[in-house]
């Protein structure tokens, strides 16, 4: 007699073997599961290892696409950074993952969902809350199933960008980066693309010089990744606040995302009102703080992606940008429905702009400052 | 008869050297006066020349000390960036070279004070609204003083840090930079720096190979400048929003500023809780957006230099980093306040940390999450 | 030979006429227009008495629905509230009456469009922007075209809701209201309605006992006022801040829109995502000040609409409510797609939900709460 | 032996009672505490009634002077208010009665607190992160200490100002409020009193008629709640937004909050500068949701409690106002610092204001708009 039936997220590293093997021990039958996201992973090997541990079925499943096209260009449109400097990249991740995993726990009549994340971080938050919104029935196995004691606790953490050493002081070990290349040892001559924008997300790239271009939402991807890798692009370390409120310390690489932050800021602040922007900006940090503590699945987070799309209408047009020993370089930018209007800018051309219009302008902006210094020294007469 | 005394901010160049003359000619007393706030500047010839061209008085004010204590440094607490890349190197300039302009014409009573800012920049509106809130009786000579016909106009507006031309698809050319190398000639190792800070300000920078360190205001934002400068550090081509309305590229080198820039972050997040961040990082947008548009000198702008300033009283510590070839790389912090705990955040020491207590928090951060969900659900049914 | 042709905003008052003979007397043709958004006007009146005095047409325009619909109830979803109690009523009115003043220029050639507004308050602004936003051409007959000497200014402004009485110090006199009883006067029983919502906008209202029903806009509308006229329902005495950046004191009444405030406040809340509805309460603030400073026809503001529609979709259901002697009572509420979950917030009934996660949760947040002392602590400790 | 002392936040009711001798049949050594924030209480009976049931020690502890100072009013300075309706009466409590009994357990040596609010309310949280936060080594006696069956639950909660019934669509009973009269039972005439403030707190009150003036803080609240009850003020049935993320209904009545609340907008909007209230507005938001979460406690909130205090420094002058029928009326202001200025608003002195500048404020506001219609209807011609 089977206790039911649990999904288990499975990385066929020791932890979640563990898991796995502990799970069935119990009188649980076990299915695994193994979202492909693009990180450097042996999933047949991964496979065999759950099937000969006793999986009672296997799932490994390539969700490169939708990752990037469902949930990095979202991420990209709202310029989405964490505490003014983290990519997200992992955060993005979680909820295409779980999201998987739900629906092969429906699908299968599994009532349990499990995974080897552990309890003091992120991605357990992360994970869950993608669970309970998507399938508020599920029971999710930490605490109630999976073991407390007398199971080896996972070794190696392996997550492809992130890496957390525990010492502030020390420099962290070049070694530890997977994607990308030491700055120090990249080319010294630098890759020139040009990205080309539509609605706020990228639909072409192409290399200048040599004229490759990418135009599949994972194409051109992967291809920013490994361009961005191969001049060390996308490296930081920083001390960040996690959602249950402790600091730690991150050493992320995102080589592709950075490229594509600089040119997404670029493109939008080039062809959006700037009140607009401005209000987006600050929509744009709701969202990411949304993602960072794993609420992709909320209400407000699905409202902030709907308005923050809107925002992106008219952000179409082309960035040309160079990336060199670890920097991107914003080289110039064109775009059909831009508000920049060379004429009106122009110091030598007056047109239509009446420059008494600037002094009225300024000094009704003044009154309020005149108003102010008034009040200042009629308070300090008074003393 | 003269018709009043006017406080002309001069530079020696052209278009200033035009205002003086006619300013004489319309029967005004012209007292010039030129702000050293670092730039590259002959100030003895714009002296000379202004005596020559018949000024009463000449101001040739060294500005460099405060600038940097009262005007960049609450900058560098405020994290000021403008529309997520500028640093503002000129707006942070214009309320510290206006308030010392209007301090020589109250004390010279003059009625008048006049620049060369043309009317379509920024730079007019942050000088006059520094004026009016400093000396609200002012006169401000554009269009009751100036020429408006007749006179050549400026033609090498000549800006430290800002350098604009028109074409938007044209590269920038590397020869517009003053104050960077480039990337590409810079050298080929970096150099390591150790920044401390306190209250948020930055106390000492120390080489780390070659042990020098500076520690007043001044000499440590000088060195950075300089080191930021060999490394080409801080160079940035963007489309900008100005005040007036209109959108305008900008082309800017601001390399102490992005070293400090970056160092600052990285101090701030390490030692600053999580929800005072959060709170104070929108403060510090609206700061920004003040500096740009020119209202430094606004109970709106003290007001947050206030509150800004206190969020800073435990932002102590050293940052190290390494600059090279553009980019900043943090290398480690440490501080003697930060509310980093090793052992809270590590993965192998339980401590007081109960794995329970997550998942409470996850299931009760669920509950409205689920709530949605059902009554999505019965919403669909209803259909 | 006529100079051009000017549509005039004519109110049959003695200071429009002015300008109308004005304009006439500099040679232009002047087309009037008036219009009806609900006021008390004698609008035949001002018919004869425009071309009387020599317009070359007369425009009587009934906006009345428009201004319900396509005004009114963006601003009841946004909870529109300017300064926290300013419900924005003239505000409200002005774009409407100015789209339709730009669209009868456009369709009768008119280069000028012109208006009786003074030049310190914010109608001015709004109507002006108004007419740049939607015909960017056009010339706005103040300064240009209008007399400033040797002509009669207005002595009483008559606007409906708005009186602006200079001395702060002095009650405001009863009499100043045209819509509303003084409470004191106001019946001693209260008047009890239902409001039916959907999508975030009043669809029906019931008088729960009369049974009266009123499901068009602008028979809503103008039910509510007037039962809150009867009541003394929305006068309030408030110094707000001008966009020119002058205080000013505003007495309004607006009996209608606080009702709707209230009920639609509550109906809101009642089915809204608790995290939907905190950034839709800054997009309401930001959208209160874009309207009260002139700016619906912007960008952003249409940006904001956007929004927050998309944020009412499931604001459905009805509100019971008693309006009585200048106050309005909740008294309950339903909704087929409310978030309100019985069961779950019953003490009694403990269901899915466990305490020990409210414990959980509790920790968890705590977390930062106990570093941050242990930090404290420490700072004390080295003192 | 002893298992340790337990401070119990003990009422006298049933519930408390209850747990009293549970803790004490457990081995606990329990002392009671009973804090007297001004609610309608018998003091004496709840502690014969504690050392009947044993209790070690009793406290009773009268609050009500720093409740009104140290925690209503920076309440005040806040505009303190929840979802736009709820002025946060019980949230502002928790704090100041968890203060204290942190503070008795750290002086009499105890490790545990406990309390009688239940698993589904906010007054829970409140109290436990105020321990935590305070006393970060407490043990809270729920889920540790308490029992979870076999103990009658309370049954009649009783608290002041909060009562919850969990049926929607029934209209409250009138006789759930304490503290305010029925407003159709409420005097015919109104009473009018001005409320002087300094530093944006009440200092005096003033009954216009009667001439009797309160001063302390607490005679001030207790006054205003005396007179505002008698008027029917104060009263709101609202659904709200639990931190646990379900929402309930509150009826609630606070009678001095609510005329305090309205005459601290009207002193602060008529002494404050415009953008410095709009950015204090932010905060205040933010400041009312902490509050009601139950983190006064923390460092964003006493952050937060900091910069509010600043923005009242000029907060000072005199508002007149009468309470009749459930509702406050604004009647006039006046303050020895205000930035109104009769002479700049006035429309018929036209002063230092030009109204050629409002032309070129206006013109130049418009320059974003006309280049957002150019952009627009190229766009449109193109497709």
């Amino acid at each position: 007699m089977s206790k039911g039936t649990v999904v288990l997220a499975y990385s066929g590293g020791l932890d979640t073997s563990c898991i796995l093997v502990w799970l069935k021990e119990q009188g649980y039958d076990v299915i695994t599961y193994l979202a492909n996201i693009g990180q450097d992973e042996d999933f047949e090997a991964a496979r065999k290892k759950a099937e000969s541990l006793g999986a009672k079925k296997v799932f490994i499943e390539d969700l490169r696409a939708e990752f990037v096209e469902e949930f990095i260009w979202p991420s990209v449109q709202a310029n989405a950074i964490y505490e003014d400097r983290y990519l997200l990249g992992t955060s993005i991740a979680r909820p295409c993952i779980a999201r998987r995993q739900v629906q092969i726990a429906k699908q299968e009549g599994a009532q349990y969902v499990s995974h080897g994340a552990t309890g003091k971080g992120n991605d357990q938050i992360r994970f869950e809350l993608t669970c309970y919104a998507l399938y508020p029935e599920v029971k999710v196995g930490t605490g109630h199933l999976t073991p407390k004691h007398g199971i080896p606790v996972p070794v190696t953490p392996k997550a492809p960008w992130n890496i957390t050493p525990q010492k502030l002081k020390n420099h962290a070990p070049s070694d530890l980066f997977l994607m990308t290349k030491s700055p120090e040892d990249s080319p010294n001559v630098p890759d020139m693309v040009e990205i080309k924008f539509n609605k706020g997300v990228p639909v072409m790239v192409t290399h200048l010089k040599e004229g490759t271009t990418k135009t599949t939402p994972l194409d051109i991807f992967s291809y920013l990744n490994e361009l961005g890798g191969k001049h060390g692009v996308g490296r930081i370390d920083i001390v960040e606040n996690r959602f249950i409120g402790m600091k730690s310390r991150g050493i992320y690489e995102t080589p592709g995302g950075t490229i594509l932050y600089h040119a997404h800021l670029d493109i939008e602040t080039f062809t959006m009102d700037r009140e607009v922007r401005r209000i987006k900006q600050d929509l744009g940090i709701k969202f990411s703080e949304l993602l960072y503590n794993g609420f992709w699945y909320s209400p407000e987070c699905k409202f902030l992606r709907h308005c923050i799309a809107k925002s992106q209408e008219n952000v179409e047009g082309k960035v040309q940008l160079s990336v060199f020993k670890g920097h991107v370089y914003i080289l110039g930018r064109e775009s059909p429905g831009s508000l920049y209007n060379e004429e009106l800018v122009s110091m030598d051309v007056q047109g239509d702009y009446d420059p008494c219009d600037a002094s009225g302008f300024i000094k009704i902006n003044a009154v309020r400052l005149r108003e102010h210094h008034r009040m200042e020294r009629e308070a300090q007469l008074k003393q």
